[in-house]
């Protein structure tokens, strides 16, 4: 026993963040939590803070001092950052640069600032943990080995709810049908993301950042059932694969334990049921498919932003952002998500992506994004 | 560079042997052939010593001398153990004496000696890795990981010929069905071991040598197409796994190369031929199964002589060479093989296993199971 690990966390009362309290909750004697930071759920937040004995524990209306304070003062060894959008950023680099590991659960920081955020992390030594089950995947996989021996990485992706859906039909999904994930669950954006595909280009990019390999050593494979997470590719002709259950807490405990692993009394004694067979079944069966371009766009113009680099990614991510939001509202159809994407890239300039760099290309590809969405609305509306 | 590795080979003529060949022919930068030792093809061996410029080649003819200056004097780094049977024992163990690593291809050496074999090399550093695909994958899977992370390890089996053949059927297949294996090409032998799954049942027997783990936490999972070859369950809920064509080249290229792994320019564009599809296909699938303990009994018959240990192991495995061996011939019927191993346990007094325990075991297991034939064959007869 080396004592209990100290755990901050930002964004405790989102998705996230309260699946790693019950991780927290269930491993008492691994964990301690020195710190909370949340939106707008104070009531759920004071609670967190109060069961746990955090001595910290702020909402994000209290500024940017206050995330620091849970980020820094509060001393953690780890600190999981699972706000969305850009809030908590100078937290996290603050935390980083002080060689504080961090389990990164915000995409938005990884994709658009996450070539700064390794440097760092390089300059202190601090650690930088994925979250998302596919990136836990491959990050699992690389343990013990070589990095000369890698040829190649690859993200799984369920495919999402327009897998079998014709190009005609997705042009005119609704959200109804766009929200109708057949394996994950999760908020709006992340679930439009899965049906536009977007969600695996940014996860390119994450990828990308997190394991330092380029565009064209990181693949896509579509596995409908969502067991195998992730495979990395051996320069011998072998392959390795993580399997799990799709339950985010796995890839939030292997992050927080790490380089040990959580004792959750998994069901080992039955090899079907960890491969994810329910209850009784006496076969499982995996399928993998080569996912297709034509009826997902978005993942070829992630790609493209990874390979422009600089801001291009900051400025990817925010335009999908605002297309998101208004194919939510009803303003643009599903189809034209990766139009207003595509044309927001022709039309912001990429710069170098320092954090104020990052800032500022989000900044204008929003307003870019916003007059694209209305052009469309305009001349759909004529 | 650090030099080329100084490889020498027991058994280079046989099926191992001339793969590991073709693998180190194909990295000459990497490989030096030392030492060369083969059975009855003289001819094929003095080509290869020519060939790759091996400073000593024998034929086991010449005896015991012959294979320890294979093994020892011509200073290997690393000797491939792939001869048949107890034969090389001797040699082998004096090279893990003097720290020499192994590639263990020889079932019979780690089913009846890996205890000893265990023990000398932890006294000596010496590091015994596997041959065997399934073993291989186990290994691999390994890398990285705590032992106290590991819940449980799974070997695949394909199910062998009579998967989906009905117990009757079984007993009184004949040897043309018998040697009908779906995706390994193998020897007679081998071939019969895995209709019977005894394959499976010796590698639990060596998985737990190898790695140190008792039967209850070694399991087996059918999986016909043969391209995942091993699981390790983690305690975290979390699995992994290694795949790869049934390609024996494979696991022993790994095993000259570790920790570093070949580059043998695998089609690592390709995610989905490297993960088995053939050419053209986009969509692969696998299927894991559930063993069926009724009708591959003598599954159950190596668990048990891993549990009794001593030299329990090398009784069932010279029981079952002899049982093996008569169904061959057309002695005993399929459905036999499985009485005469449990016969032949029962009737075997197990000991210590030792060098000359081993060797007095199996000589006493193959008169016993010999006599055990021959009533089988007499009472059919009648």
């Amino acid at each position: 026993m080396t004592g209990r690990r100290r755990v901050a966390i930002l964004g405790s009362t989102g998705s996230i963040g309260t699946q790693a309290l019950d991780v927290i909750g269930a491993h008492p004697e691994r964990f301690e939590v020195v710190g909370l930071a949340a939106g707008r759920n104070e009531d759920l937040l004071r609670e967190q803070a109060r069961r746990f004995g955090a001595r910290i524990a702020t909402t994000i209306a209290d500024g940017a001092e206050g995330l620091l304070r849970v980020a820094v003062e509060s001393e953690p060894e780890i600190l999981l950052a699972a706000t969305d959008g850009s809030v908590a950023f100078e937290a996290v680099f603050a935390a980083v640069e002080r060689g504080i590991d961090v389990a990164v659960a915000n995409k938005e920081l990884i994709v658009s600032a996450g070539a700064l955020l390794v440097e760092s992390a390089q300059r202190s030594g601090a650690r930088l943990l994925p979250v998302d089950s596919e990136h836990s995947a491959i990050f699992q996989c690389l343990a013990g080995e070589e990095r000369e021996s890698i040829a190649a990485i690859v993200l799984t992706a369920s495919g999402g709810p327009f897998w079998r859906t014709s190009r005609e039909e997705m042009e005119h999904a609704d959200l109804k049908a766009a929200l109708a994930h057949p394996t994950w669950q999760m908020g709006t954006k992340n679930t439009i993301d899965s049906a536009t595909m977007m969600n695996k280009g940014l996860e390119v990019i994450e990828a990308s950042r997190l394991f330092g390999f380029p565009g064209d050593q990181i693949r896509i494979v579509v596995h409908p059932q969502s067991i195998a997470h992730g495979f990395v590719l051996f320069t011998d002709g072998s392959v390795k694969s993580q399997l799990a259950a799709p339950d985010m807490r796995l890839p939030i405990g292997y992050a927080l334990a790490y380089p040990g692993r959580l004792d959750s009394s998994a069901p080992a004694g039955d090899v079907l049921a960890m491969l994810g067979a329910k209850q009784g079944e006496v076969a499982l069966r995996y399928d993998f498919e080569a996912p297709d371009p034509v009826r997902f766009p978005c993942v070829a113009l992630a790609y493209e932003a990874l390979a422009r680099g600089g801001t291009a990614p900051a400025v990817l991510s925010a335009a999908n952002e605002v297309a998101v939001d208004a194919f939510v509202q009803g303003k643009i159809a599903f189809g034209k998500i990766s139009m207003v994407i595509e044309r927001t890239m022709e039309q912001t300039r990429p710069a170098p992506a320092t954090l104020e760099g990052v800032r500022s290309a989000d900044r204008g590809a929003r307003v870019n994004a916003q007059a694209i969405v209305e052009g469309i609305e305009r001349s759909s509306n004529r």
